[in-house]
């Protein structure tokens, strides 16, 4: 046990600027700033007893770039607001490790902070970033080509890994770890997406989303699983697709494309169409209803849908 | 008790735009930008047997544009991270309620934010600012006049009131549940003032941060107590200046001053000269040594001083 004054001196070394006062930042001329909020609780959004703190201010702190990455932007700088139980200086230094180790990966400044007493550990991030273009969720077109940066459901199936033990799997241990918010991948995407969002709440509840704000539907044709999450759901006798579909937390980014891109940007970027714009619903091409469902926070406010 | 989409529903109302994606604002050009985050938990800032959810709320936000004010900056936009036990949605809608009230009367719009499940009720502020000048604790100079905004020991007077019942000292009351960050006073100061903070945790501790920042010392000649708190401390058998002192949350803005500038100031605000910057220490005129200690928060990192 330690007391607050040592566990704020040693977060100070990690983020210099954590006090009380308002921080300046500054924006890159014609670019428009944007802002978003996350908040993470122990026992709700991360399991303690699973991973480590480290990893757990790591993929706080994911979560939230990713959703400056959603619309094509990219981090400038991170504020959080850290609440915990009183004295245990590992544990902080640990978190706000991981925080640092991925802001400082996207080169994302760590201009301020807040540390309270709290029972349940809880973290709040704030993150401004910058966009030349911003891409909404609402912009996709009849026609377009739906697609997504890379096959979905290892980061459920890392979750699902590491509450069974079965440690082999490291692949998708790494992706629900470490999961990277696809940044450089949302600015490539800025120039050529109609519509975008990030797959947080898995694909079904993200598409959705993307569907209603738009005022479309779509069919999908293929349903691109991640590898070893494949393995494991044969393992668990579950099907790869509802990985993908209900899973979440991969952070892919999921956007439509007017069809003339398509060979443009598969020069700059990696990506897997998996479907099309329609009039209306949410469909796989033999016909079947894709129903919604994620991964069940309770709490999220996108993962509450009304049928 | 009502379901989590209920209440985000009802949240939707007050937060038009609470979601997941990062959301855009604007800066007046020529002005900085600037940020700041706070956190306040049930139990440990606000205490909900003695004040209502929306007042919690009012506070918060009180509080956390007082960081803005604390800079001579304006507050633009802000961030709300909602964490509650599931299913209270009256307490949900009383909460955003207040923070809502508040941030209305200062044109701060509230651009986003996140509501998750937690056993401790808390609540993660983030406020962007703009500010034409920005003054920093660290400008004060030798032979600058010291001084506040307004008495100070109101708010934790009214907070002893709350707990002790005594309900008819309406004006501390008052103070304490609906602070009032001061906005337009920082904005005149930022053309005036060397050096300012506000003071959060008493004015020993506030002081004590701008004195160190800036590398001098003070001497108080006076310490200006509210009316209503004067009699309280009578009442209660403490000393009036220990409120001011140790007290906190009253939110005023304490300052520092060329002498040659409080004419042409005392023509645009009412402030209180309470003392003056020399070289070292922090003394009363008569020699004594003002002690440092605060309202005990136990976490806010500025109420844990090296002595």
């Amino acid at each position: 046990m330690s007391t607050e004054l040592e566990i704020i001196d040693r977060l100070k070394i990690l983020f210099p600027k954590i006090g009380d006062d308002a921080e300046e930042f500054n924006i890159t001329p014609g670019f428009t700033p944007v802002v978003s909020i996350d908040s993470f609780v122990q026992g709700v959004h991360f399991d303690l007893s699973l991973i480590t703190p480290y990893d757990a201010g790591y993929r706080s702190c994911a979560a939230t770039l990713s959703d400056i990455a959603a619309i094509g932007g990219r981090p400038k700088v991170l504020l959080c607001a850290l609440g915990m139980p009183e004295g245990n200086i590992t544990l902080a230094e640990s978190l706000a490790r991981g925080i640092r180790s991925l802001a400082d990966k996207f080169d994302t400044e760590i201009i301020g902070g807040d540390t309270v007493k709290s029972k349940d550990l809880f973290i709040s991030l704030c993150v401004i970033g910058e966009a030349k273009r911003i891409v909404r969720r609402n912009g996709a077109k009849l026609g377009d080509v739906l697609c997504v940066t890379a096959p979905l459901g290892g980061s459920v199936a890392g979750l699902k890994t590491l509450k069974n033990n079965l440690t082999s799997f490291k692949e998708v241990i790494e992706k629900y770890i470490h999961p990277k918010p696809r940044i450089e991948e949302g600015l490539i995407l800025s120039e050529f997406a109609t519509s975008m969002i990030d797959v947080s709440d898995g694909l079904s509840i993200d598409l959705y989303h993307l569907l209603k704000e738009s005022g479309v539907g779509a069919i999908i044709h293929s349903v691109p699983v991640e590898k070893e999450a494949k393995k494991i759901a044969m393992l668990m006798e579950e099907k790869p697709d509802d990985f993908a579909l209900y899973g979440g937390e991969d952070f892919e980014l999921l956007f439509t494309l007017n069809r003339k891109n398509l060979g443009k940007l598969r020069k700059k970027l990696n990506f897997f169409e998996i479907g099309e714009i329609v009039k209306e619903g949410m469909r796989f091409d033999d016909g079947r209803e894709i129903k919604l469902g994620g991964y069940d926070h309770f709490t999220k406010v996108n993962s509450k849908i009304k049928y």
